[in-house]
């Protein structure tokens, strides 16, 4: 009998079948679980990096740190919420030194204060490689920021840049280490920017872009029930991958399909009050597309629409359908 | 220059220092972080289990599973709070099939749902080996059961029995698989029985008893600064581990030093309230000693007292002091 294929989509669906409890609670499916504690809502999210899938050898052991801390706070900012407390379970390996578990230590905390976040209880044990498992708890008032919330007439907008994590890892098969502040090893999580994005009252549905904009594109439209048109003429795209040779690589992949930028692409209702709202934020805002009815996720290049394929980074490693890494 | 040794008191340690947020959050350094909801209290705790520490390999996929679940919820047990949410990482590595992976998603699922957990979300990456992430999340209103509760003049008790786990240990080294309910492999949380104790007005303080007696008494001796004195006659010793032959181990290390049984050792100012509480219990309670002034960890045993060795299941098999695998 021919062996099942894993993928991570099958695992997930595999999880979301035996895991179901209904009613669905909120959040199921998005980037963060939701509890209701009174008149607050705490969400909680949980992520897993591990050092053969996610850890380039190149990734100083502070920057592996800070990236685990970088993705969990991702997720809370995705909804709208500001993270507040981390828990951390460390997996370490026999191999590893006292120093190099204190830095993995250190680029937690750091990452954790800049975003005054309070690491409030973990759990350490031996494994065969770095694994780093955090859960992030975060607070929001008022609307969440779901992938189902958005809705025709809306229009689609996102944070910061594309491709900046790309260029470097194209970098890095030539041998070039990525800077110190390279996206790639050190994912910037927008927490900021979730929350004030969270709060401005136009925006509607939001996700991190951990695997990419076309995959995170189509989670909003699959769980939104709608078409999204992207104007590629609009997409703010990285100067550096610009510039750069792709070595017979496509760009459009690199730029649709590769992920690790970690900005937030979200939809929003009225232009005048995310052009109040986009001053306030440290980085820039883009309106890249539309929200139309319908379904699937498009590209309007000129007078060209072409529909954007649902592929983009697999932590299974598979060429299936993939599934975010900051996913729930 | 030698290589500095890493052990999971070194670590724990450093983590705590890196880790600090001055003041102290409520529980840190307890079995569960305490984050105060408007009027209620809600306990978080983490803990990774991973194939080569955790998992023996007569194990099952769904024993492992349920596990990775139940030594979740005996950290919320510990603090007298009912768990009633649980968010799972699951790290898969490539050989694992797809049906072993359900299998482990059963066992999560099917703890969970005996104790009416419900499972809220996750994560699922590659990692080299099986790797189980959880964060249970519970509830407790009044007292929390703290490590550092106990006080003079109280007396000290524990639920269940001592030793079926290391029974079970010793006979897999004589190459006979535990039986289907093996403590060993399917470690039984004390939800109901931790959640009733923490209500019952008398209990003070108490913690699992995950890595054997005499570390989960040092912790409390220490967090209460207080002189716990145990019986050693009035011990609940496993009948199977009494029966069998040691084969030249240590009775005594088996009884106080390896763990694994998840049993509740717990503080009480009140024998009478404690009686009566008792039978509500699915599993007996057993006086095994008291809480005096001064420090340390004493056993008694006819007329002699000796001062209990500090020592326990160490995950990174040092020989080391060690630390409870469940701590926070």
């Amino acid at each position: 009998m021919p062996r099942e294929a894993v993928t991570e989509r099958k695992v997930i669906d595999e999880l979301a079948r035996i895991f179901k409890s209904p009613p669905a609670p909120e959040g199921m499916g998005d980037d963060c679980a939701v509890l209701r504690m009174g008149n607050e809502r705490l969400l909680v999210s949980t992520d897993m990096l591990s050092a053969s899938t996610h850890f380039h050898p190149l990734m100083s052991a502070y920057q592996k740190g800070r990236m685990a801390a970088a993705v969990n706070f991702s997720d809370v900012a995705a909804m709208g919420g500001r993270p507040f407390a981390l828990l951390i379970s460390l997996g370490i390996p026999d191999r590893m030194k006292m120093g190099e578990i204190r830095a993995v230590a250190r680029g937690i905390y750091d990452c954790s204060k800049a975003y005054r976040v309070r690491i409030i209880g973990g759990d350490t044990k031996r494994t065969e490689e770095l694994t780093i498992s955090g859960t992030a708890i975060g607070r929001k008032k008022g609307k969440l920021l779901l992938r189902s919330s958005a809705s025709a007439g809306q229009m689609l907008a996102m944070t910061g840049r594309l491709g900046d994590a790309a260029a470097d890892y194209l970098g890095l098969s030539e041998g070039r280490k990525p800077g110190r502040d390279s996206r790639l090893f050190n994912p910037v999580p927008r927490v900021e920017e979730g929350s004030t994005l969270g709060t401005s009252g136009t925006v509607s549905a939001a996700i991190d872009m951990t695997d990419g904009l076309a995959l995170s594109a189509w989670y909003l439209s699959r769980a939104s029930g709608v078409r999204i048109e992207i104007d590629a003429e609009k997409l703010p795209v990285s100067p550096r991958l610009l510039r750069r040779t792709m070595d017979g690589r496509s760009r459009d992949d690199a730029i649709y399909h590769w992920g690790g930028d970690y900005e937030l692409l979200f939809t929003f209702s009225s232009l005048r009050v995310l052009k109040r709202v986009a001053p306030l934020l440290r980085t820039p805002v883009t309106v890249i597309g539309k929200v139309v009815r319908g379904n699937g996720v498009y590209v309007r290049s000129g007078s060209s629409l072409r529909r954007l394929d649902e592929r983009g980074y697999d932590a299974f490693g598979g060429n299936d359908i993939a599934a975010p890494v900051g996913s729930n």
